[in-house]
């Protein structure tokens, strides 16, 4: 399987518009753009690139998907949802003029949709919401209420379904594939972006439909960094390599992290990676449903602190994971969540010195038991 | 040559803060995100990844680049500028909430930067600037002018120096390189997502960076979309296919585009190529510096009125390219500016019918002779 069913998008659009009805709003504005996809093909399959993408929702009638001016025969072949508009607003930033596109404004829309008015939108994506879409909205709907209302998607999707689990899986099992051929095909000499080429070649011969992220290979110092991206650096002999390699499926991301060393760890490095590993395998063993995210944060600070770490530490010890490779919700010391069956997480051990960085990253499914691995490989000390 | 020199980095500054002066700014806000890179990448050769990114130009002083809380040490790493701030505003999508992470805020860093207090700033990157950056703006500068001021940064970028040109020839090469190995690998059978992994193969291989853009890899119905992505269909003999592989290289962008066919391709389909190619040949011969643009598109639409095809033609003939792939100023009917030496485009041929659809797209630099085509190879019917 490599697609989400038909009638689980039918499901979600019904849900998304239970909760508009619920919230008293007239309609939920949901917003996506190429690099932070999600929201909008979670609700229709649709994925932007160059332009970006809306849904509006209505608290009655057929769904519309937004879109920019050129991506209209793309988007009726991809969307779940038949009803398309086009809007100036979504356009690529190369900002076309484009002569002649008929498009729509949402004015229009609204009027056509919501034929009492909007007196109440929400809106969804709001952190990535263009200044530019909000002043037409504005403009459309200048008296309207304008609320926050991204926690509606962030429920929904924070608890996997049978279907997105699978797809999880499946991401992260063509991503320890291509974390394979790396280890087959690293030696001294080689550069992080050679490794990046081997990865996704794995990848996408194995059934990916992309990438989930920029490919997390760094050597060296580089790899301090918590967000990078990597490099004409030559990989040699001896010192830190993190691979962080992700696959998408389905529209859901993985990844797979793990600390690599050519040759023989210098001692000191080899002691924090095993530090790392132990921390990481016994987070995954702190989690299960029932049990409160803040106590898992509080074992992992704990541990470090007792194995005299704290300085190592960034941050911890879980993110969340689905479609975007990092989503909510994060397990911080401040978490005021439960763990639940079937919420997914990124359990993400990242230590550092000043002149290097570890990390271990596996993704997992909380269940009554504890977790479920999706990535059970190379949960070792790697020095090929 | 991998990147542009230091010293370029200090005139585009120096360019910028000029600007700023002679339009009576305080200060222009430059914003770019992971897809929309090119403006922040152009000032500072950073670029973001889950986070967003912009740069503060002051009328005085030193520049700085604003970053989320978690990429500090990746853009310390990367930035031409050393000045580096983090703001809140700026992170993920995911909106994780940093316990104990020191950060910015707006009116700190407009009270240590503007002394006399900012009265008056511009945006550039402004149809991608996120509403909530844009409030956090605001509350720091409740009662200063903010204006649009994107035209500062698409000037000086549409007129490519040495070095850009540099990096973009080499991206066309490595591009080449990619189609050429698809070429050898497409057999019946094989699915678009397959050759995805070939491309981008190809492309690390020969010293890529990055991807220049989701790979154009299309068979069947799908050619006729304007803008698509790559999927699981399986390609066949005898349908069009079209291939558009673009490879960056130091933050610059490349397309080749070609329509292929595996065997003859049937009678009304090879017409149709060959007069795309006819077009796409003949639009390169009438660029040259000093023509109007708009003539370019007139003689485009023209020559295919008189041909029949009218009807096939979805835009064009041209756009802007350099860092994304694609970029102001657009060739069009409605073009207002006459083409000058160094500016570069892409040439996109792009005809349809309801079926299907093909591209002959080629980078090409703007001379005083005509234009220097970035890609040579594979101008011609290919049945393979």
């Amino acid at each position: 399987m490599k697609v989400i069913p038909d009638s689980e998008f039918k499901e979600r659009l019904a849900k998304v518009q239970e909760e508009v009805n619920s919230r008293g709003l007239d309609a939920l504005l949901v917003h996506s753009n190429e690099s932070d996809f999600a929201n909008v093909r979670y609700l229709t399959d649709y994925w932007p690139l160059f332009e970006t993408a809306g849904v509006l929702i209505l608290k009655e009638g057929e769904p519309i998907l937004i879109i920019g001016p050129e991506s209209e025969t793309f988007a009726k072949d991809r969307s779940k949802i038949p009803k398309i508009r086009k809007i100036l607003e979504y356009r690529e930033s190369a900002d076309p003029e484009y002569p002649g596109v008929p498009i729509s404004t949402f004015e229009e829309i609204f009027q056509e949709s919501v034929p009492g008015g909007v007196n109440k939108l929400g809106i969804a994506g709001y952190s990535i919401l263009p200044l530019a879409i909000y002043e037409a909205v504005r403009n459309a709907i200048p008296n309207a209420e304008i609320v926050r209302a991204d926690d509606i998607l962030v429920q929904m999707r924070t608890k996997k379904s049978p279907n997105e689990i699978t797809l999880l899986r499946e991401a992260n099992h063509i991503s320890e594939l291509a974390l394979g051929e790396i280890l087959k095909a690293i030696r001294p000499g080689v550069t992080e972006l050679q490794m990046v080429g081997v990865a996704q070649k794995a990848m996408y011969d194995n059934g990916a439909e992309y990438e989930a992220m920029p490919q997390y290979i760094f050597c060296g110092r580089g790899t301090s960094h918590a967000i990078s991206r990597p490099s004409y650096k030559v990989i040699r002999e001896g010192e830190m390599i993190q691979l962080g390699i992700g696959a998408r499926v389905g529209g859901y991301s993985a990844s797979v992290g793990r600390p690599v060393c050519l040759g023989k760890m210098p001692g000191e490095m080899r002691k924090l990676v095993q530090a790392g590993l132990d921390a990481h395998l016994k987070t995954m063993d702190w989690m299960k449903a029932g049990i409160p995210a803040k106590k898992v944060a509080e074992k992992f600070y704990n541990y470090l602190n007792d194995e005299g770490l704290s300085k190592n530490i960034l941050y911890g010890p879980c993110h969340g994971i689905g479609m975007i490779e990092v989503e909510k919700p994060w397990i911080e010391l401040t978490s005021q969540f439960v763990l639940e069956e079937n919420m997914t997480f990124q359990v993400d051990t990242f230590l550092y010195t000043p002149d290097y960085g570890l990390r271990w990253e596996n993704g997992v499914r909380v269940t009554r038991e504890g977790v479920e691995r999706f990535s059970e490989q190379y949960l070792e000390i790697l020095e090929l």
